[in-house]
């Protein structure tokens, strides 16, 4: 299924109503955690009744995976989406992290922090499928990186360790920034991407 | 305190008792996360009853403080102690980044893990401090950038910002290195280094 037509699903009436829960569902979970949330909280903070909660998610682990599931649609939708039609791999990698840098700082990132920070909480065939997601983000970088050393644009690093060099520098955001202070989510857009490209050395 | 010698105060024979405690309670903590673990878990862990491990331990909050303060104590012992000595500002954040990396992807990495993923588990005069160790190691990063930049060893990149992705590369490895894999743990930390200061783009 397209990740961008998953996202549209949502715009119907009855997919309306499921974004508000999830989103609500996201503030309260990213605030104290998964575990520490009960299921009355959350449906307090959707504005429903503990029973009104269920008739729409049937446990709490559904609940974490849909807020996952979404959290990726919103990534797909608002960087992979617009950068993988860029032919030249060293600017769609640039493009990326600019992108993905500004969807951490903003606050629709919520529910990709969730996707971060509870990333053991899953178990089973729902663990599987968010990490079948996470992992085609990976090799998305280690793609463009490959094409990147073999036209000679990049030196030839590990693509594996330098995919997850850039997820590093951009994905800890979360556990740091907050919103408000000296830099602007633009100027780390584009200090990180100057960094992590033209490293610290002079040249 | 000196912290060297806080866990060379764990090295009698009633501190041993605890590093005991400390060590099996963070395997047990860092496989399923604190709150979903309970005390009489992490008694089992220990080979005690619940009101053994409540002789050692008054509370539960308690427990996981002494845990982050043990994992800062090794860090600070296994990674700031042996470089802060370094003279070249540079060299000084190579060889911390290095032994950072190795530390991280070592089994000794269960406390720092629970540092890292635990950051906002505990609350008031116990989360001030566990922060105040944490925003040390940044000012150590962000003087030895300055310096650097002051002696134009690196580019003039913001200090923050630099310390953070600094941070970002070697500490994102608890999220997805595992041990036996395809990259060492000395790979990791030469290639990391590498990367991190000459760039992605060739010279």
């Amino acid at each position: 299924m397209c990740y961008t037509s998953r996202v549209a699903a949502l715009r119907s009436n009855e997919g309306e109503r499921l974004r508000h829960i999830l989103e609500r569902a996201a503030r309260v979970i990213c605030q104290q955690g998964f575990e520490a949330t009960s299921m009355q909280e959350i449906a307090a903070a959707c504005g429903l009744t503990k029973a009104g909660l269920y008739h729409h998610v049937k446990t709490k682990e559904a609940l974490l995976l849909a807020i996952m599931h979404y959290g990726m649609d919103l990534f797909e939708e608002l960087v992979i989406d617009r950068v993988s039609g860029i032919p030249d791999p060293l600017e769609r990698l640039r493009a990326t992290m600019a992108r993905n840098v500004e969807l951490v700082t903003q606050d629709s990132s919520k529910e990709v922090t969730i996707i971060l920070h509870e990333h053991q909480t899953l178990t089973g065939d729902a663990q599987r499928e968010i990490n079948e997601r996470k992992k085609r983000y990976v090799r998305f970088l280690e793609e463009a990186l490959r094409e990147a050393i073999e036209r000679r644009l990049i030196r030839p690093v590990d693509p594996t360790l330098a995919a997850f060099s850039f997820l590093g520098v951009v994905l800890w955001t979360y556990k740091w920034y907050r919103p408000g202070g000296r830099l602007a989510p633009g100027e780390l857009a584009s200090g990180m991407t100057d960094l992590f490209f033209d490293g610290l050395l002079p040249r």
